[in-house]
């Protein structure tokens, strides 16, 4: 199943991507995909309401907006240098144990969103990610018991600004929290369509460049392992997003870095789930 | 004026602390001290319905739990070091701007709740904190307008395990999410009962034995400017809150750090604002 929020930024309505293509508007029988929504077997109703052919569902056109697939979350918790390439890039030591930082929500956006460059921004760099999206609370939970906490899976960038986060005292989540630095989408798909998460391509382009050219199979510390390690030190609520790290090719590890400006295009997918197409704008 | 809110966990109402030390209740009146509460002018109403009396406004019962005194927020950003005696204890330099870094908002707690001590736990400290809580949308706001920001002032502890913040492989928000490690309260004091926020006594006493002993007046960077220089990295909401750093005095600053065991009683208290009281539990 195929989850996907629409219509302007912050009043989405929940809906679902068929398997022929239609987007249809479920928002007759469910109010938002949203911590409640996932708490209380909220994917579970929307399975049998699509079994039933999305009774009172109509068809979103297609010129409209597709917002970020969940509501904003409590929190997303990023794993960093989780693939052994790009912690060679990035520098600073290989990892024994997950990285993690946040990034603030109000950077949550839509997978065709503007990025938008923040005021000062000259080292704004791409990040294409795998996100698994909690779907059960998750406390001190085995690698066993974390499979069955996911909702799903989507396409995240996690949009960084380099000086932000390595050349202003730290810590690192300063570089990753302005708005727009959150894009999710285009849906989020449940585990059932995807047979293993570490068996997927997962690319970013800019400007129809290939930057990006990983494989989630890659990942140092995997999904499971790592929703089990996060829950020893925080618990995880239904609708919270754990972006998973990104592959090697990003701008900051470059000889002469090519970071983002304004009118690039950058396009972020991973097999199987889609893809985020963005613009890059400078901040009015 | 004093926002209160209060019941069982996750399931507080809103409430006023009266001069005279009343607390009522203004669940008849309003919802929940959140981010539409304070988006939408709830602060205004709610002083117009204490002025009135608080009109259908029954007592609460002293024996009632106090919850948080705002609903759980988007987010709590936190100051590292921002006072130079706890710089220098702490180690590793003296900031040049501020350091910022985010507790998972799972740690939000009332302000008399138990302090649980997460498994594996050896180095629990303590970090009493003047915490303010934002009114108004804040990007890129200057130093005078930060001011029409602030919601109010309230009391924090931002509970830390400094071999998960420090001894992990990062970032810090690893030793300072757990749940139970961000009590506020008790109450919100709204500005125009706050002089000078950098003109307050805090201290914080582990079983009656004064550990900190600080003045608000010594932050390197005062509430004004942090607000101006976070809203540059991220959007701040209604709601959000803002931990401002801590003074000297914590156990991981003593030359045999006494960390915090379970049985320990932790008051953190600023004047003006009122005490939190807590009791440290080992987790079940």
């Amino acid at each position: 199943m195929r989850l996907i929020r629409f219509g302007e930024p912050g009043r989405e309505e929940p809906g679902v991507l068929l398997p022929d293509g239609r987007r249809v508007d479920a928002s007759g029988e469910f109010n938002d995909y949203d911590e409640g929504f996932f708490a209380l077997g909220g994917l579970e109703s929307l399975a049998e309401w699509v079994k039933d052919g999305c009774p009172g569902g109509v068809e979103v056109p297609p010129e409209v907006r597709l917002g970020p697939p969940i509501n904003r979350p409590s929190k997303i918790v990023c794993v960093g240098k989780n693939y052994l390439d790009h912690a060679k890039e990035f520098g600073e030591g290989i990892p024994t144990e997950p990285i993690l930082f946040m990034k603030a929500t109000t950077c949550w956006a839509g997978p065709n969103d503007d990025v938008v460059r923040p005021h000062g921004s000259e080292k704004l760099d791409y990040e294409v990610e795998l996100a698994v999206v909690i779907g059960n609370t998750a406390s001190y939970v085995d690698e066993i018991a974390a499979l069955d906490c996911i909702a799903g899976y989507s396409v995240f960038c996690d949009y960084s600004e380099r000086a932000f986060q390595k050349e202003m005292g730290g810590q690192w989540m300063k570089g990753k929290s302005a708005d727009t630095f959150g894009p999710m989408g285009p849906c989020l798909v449940t585990p059932d369509e995807v047979a293993d998460p570490h068996g997927l391509r997962l690319w970013c382009k800019v400007n129809t460049e290939i930057r990006q050219n990983g494989w989630t199979g890659d990942m140092m510390f995997r999904v499971p392992f790592l929703i089990s390690y996060i829950s020893r030190f925080m618990t995880l609520l239904p609708g919270d997003v754990i972006a998973t790290g990104t592959p090697s090719g990003v701008a900051m590890g470059m000889e002469i870095p090519r970071y983002l400006v304004p009118g690039d295009a950058v396009e972020c997918g991973i097999e199987g789930l889609g893809e985020l197409k963005q613009r890059v704008v400078a901040l009015a």
